[in-house]
This record gives structure tokens, sequence and C-alpha cells, in this order.
């Protein structure tokens, strides 16, 4: 199985995956482990608030974590995740959030797609827009910590690595938010406006084909169509430069991924 | 229907598409009507030869057409093509073969792709190679000269235009060869190098949408997959920036179109 089970057993869950990376010398979100009520109020006094209380396990699009403003939340925000293993994550004010997508083959090859820069909407994600408007050296210092990720994991696949950036007192800073080991909803955009798409990418990887060349073809910026948004396809359907994407999901619900845009545009030739 | 049933009838008869053309000006290859072998005689000795004899309709990749190199194989030919209604053509030495594919939506709104050059192997198409070789002026000239047949029909939906350059003397000359109210082979390139594919487009025009934008996000060049080149798949899946299709036909036969390939180069930015 690729990618191989052990990765997948680690990035579910959040508390192993955080570990992980730290001790690769990257730098992630502060974390402390939560095992119980009482753990939370020591962890909330030490790290302060505001604060993220996380499941370890099957969080998603906001699923399985609650924010906490002050110590009296502990308790309601403990009720909350039903009282299961958990971390408890310093807030980080962060300037942008960033996506690297990359595919790594069996041979140890890695192919990156371009930085893109992700804004999320109640912890789901809202629009991908590539290329991120960021430095150069911030897009190499994130491909770089995304590399090594792939590489400690011997990786085999697409992976997602979603970062912090914060660029508060001229210093460049990124940490480490969250690792996807898959295909990624900040990389729907390659389907429009890569040489090689993520999916085909990633099917080249674990079938030991040579990977596709992600070169980007266009600027271009993703919009989830996420709940009743999806009612609306005839007016993306109007714009020339957009291409739209329904995923006929049968029922539509508020927060639900019904499908998504991608607006494109020419690169300066 | 669109395009209309008019359209279909003319460019299924390639004497009357021919003359069609003929009648708005457009330079075509020169053509005599055949009705029998005595009217065959008459034309091959008023056109000279080399010259292609093809039958009126139900004609593609070749199918129903012949070569006539002297004026001895005129009964040889007559009983190739079944004796059925049929015309001569004058054999023109071009330089190029050029595509111009464009789509128009019922409000006469045309858009363009960027013309292409066809290579073709024993008549059937073999490779197209976008952007064509080709000086402005020339590709000016094409994408006008179909744009005006489009008009002439009052044609919806997508449109390809086969023409040929012939550039000796200094002279940029173009004749219209054939006319396909519909998708075309030659236009496949932009499933992997427009914004728009010919076929979302298609669509958009018949439904009354508006059109997309047809611009091209990179070099591309296409090449039909015909009989047992399918077999080598796996060779141009090796290719990084080679974008593999095969149609799933369930039986591979000499001359038929198994899929396609097309080889994707960046643009220069």
């Amino acid at each position: 199985v690729l990618p191989d089970i052990r990765v997948l057993e680690l990035t579910n869950d959040r508390l192993r995956e955080k570990q992980f990376v730290t001790d690769l010398g990257i730098e992630t979100t502060e974390f402390v482990k939560i095992d119980s009520l009482d753990d939370l109020a020591r962890a909330v006094d030490a790290i302060g608030t505001p604060a993220i209380l996380k499941t370890r396990r099957f969080g998603y699009d906001g699923k399985g974590q609650t924010r906490i403003e002050n110590a009296g939340e502990c308790g309601r925000a403990w009720r909350a995740i039903s009282q299961v293993p958990a971390i408890l994550e310093r807030f980080v004010r962060f300037d942008k959030e960033l996506s690297v997508i990359l595919a790594r083959a069996r041979t140890g090859e890695i192919k990156l797609y371009d930085v893109a820069e992700n804004v999320h909407d109640r912890h789901i994600l809202a629009s991908t827009r590539v290329p991120a408007r960021i430095e150069t050296a911030t897009g190499d210092k994130a491909t770089a910590m995304a590399c090594k990720i792939a590489d400690a994991f011997d990786y085999v696949g697409v992976m997602a690595v979603e970062l912090f950036l914060e660029t508060g007192g001229g210093e460049i800073r990124l940490r480490v938010n969250e690792i996807a080991p898959r295909v990624h909803n900040s990389g729907h955009w390659t389907l429009d406006a890569a040489m090689t798409c993520q999916f085909e990418q990633h099917i080249r990887a674990v079938s030991g084909w040579p990977l596709g060349d992600p070169s980007r073809l266009a600027n271009a910026v993703m919009t989830n169509l996420i709940g009743t948004d999806v009612d609306n396809w005839r007016h993306y359907a109007q714009d020339p430069a957009v291409k739209l994407h329904i995923y006929g999901k049968t029922k539509t619900m508020p927060g639900r991924k019904m499908g998504h845009v991608t607006r494109l545009e020419r690169l300066q030739t």
C-alpha cells in the first residue's frame, strides 16, 4: 500500500504528526498533549488564550476542534470534543496560510507544484491562489520543509503540507500546520492550470511511473463551492475564464464541498 | 438542431461545399463535377495530373478517394470509388496544411483558437502543431476566411476549416480544403493546452452560454495513435510533458484512430 501505512497512522494522529515534525527540527504550532480536563486546565494556563483544542483523530474541515477564549471555557471545550484524546494548540496570528503540494516517486525524486496561498473561512478552505504572493525565499523555505518531511516519511505519492506564514519583525517564520498524505483541495487548481494535475501525478507516483511535469501554465484562483454556493453555478459558467467543477453529490448540506471553480489568467509572455 | 441541418447537408457533399465556398469568393482547390467515366476523362484532360478523384459523400481519413497519375488510370479510378457521384480535384503542392478551429455563438460572436499546422500521412491526420510556424498575416488571412464561412452558414458550435498554404513566388496563397462542422481532431490539443477545450466550447455554443476563453496556455504537438501505435503508450507515458489519451476502442485496426498524445511546452514568460 502506498503511501505506506505507517505514514497514514502518523498523520491520522495530530499529536504524533506534530511530534514527528518537531523531531525533524521543523517548526509547528506550539502544542500540548491533552488526556483529561486537568491536562486542559494546566495547558491553557501554560500556553495562554486564545487556544484551539483539537481531537487527535478524525478531524477535518473544523470538525473535532473548538476555540478557547479564556480559562473558564475549559469544561465546555472538553465536553465539546467528547472528552477524547486531544491536543491544545496556541493560536497563531499568521499573515498567510501557504500550501506546498509535491509528489515523491519510489525513486525518491520529488516534483513540486508552485506554492499556493489559502484562505479559510470557518475552518473550511474557501479559496486557493497560485502563485502565492510571497518572496522567493519564503517559497524556498516552505518547499524545503515539505521535502524534508516527505523524505523522512520515505513518502510515495502526492502530499500536501499546509504552513502558517508570520512576517512580523521583518523575519520569515513558517510553521507546519497540517500534513495531508494525499491529493488535496488546495491542489485542485492543477486540474486546469498545471501541465500534470495532482491526480495523474499521484497515480504516476504510486504506479512507479516517471513523474509528470508539474509546471504551472496559468495563474489560478480556486474557489470552493460550499453548501448552497453550488446553486450559483450559472453565474460562474458565464465567466469565460472560469472552469466549473461540480462533484455530483446528491445532497447539499451546509459546510459540504459540492464543487469548485478555478478562474484562470494567462501568464504574461 | 445545432449546427443547422442545412449546414450538415452542405458539408456532407464535397461538391456543394466547394461551390458554396467558391461563391463566397474564397479560394479552394480547383474541382470538376464527375458523374460518369466520360466526365472523368474530360476532367483529367482539362485539369491535368496528378489529380484526386473523391466521392461527393461519405469520405473521411482518405476513404472514398483515389489519386490519378495519368489519363490511362481513369477507368481504374472510377471503379475504385464504385462509380458514385464525385469530384475531381487538381493536386495541390502545398507547403503547409493549416487548421482554423473556431466557435460561433448564437449571438454571432466568434472565438478563435490559435491557428494550427497539420501533417497528414496516407490521408490521415498524423500530427497537429500549435502555434503554426507561419507569418502573422497568413494566420490573419486564414482566420478571416474561416470566419467568413462561419458567418455565411450562420453557424452555431465549434467548426474546423482546413486550408492549404502555398508560399511560392513570395505570395501567400490559401485554399480551403475541407470544412468540418464539429469538433475536430486537429483541435484535440485544446484539451490540454487551452483555457477552454473545444468540447466544452461546443457545448457552450449550442447551449447558448457565453463562449469560454480560447487562450492557449502552452505550445503543443498532438500526435495521433493510429492502429498499433497505441501499443506504445508506455513509451509516451514516460515523457513528463506528454498527456496520453486512449479512446478505449475494443478493436485495433490499421488506420483506426485509437488515441492521441499531446506534448506540451511551457510558454516563455
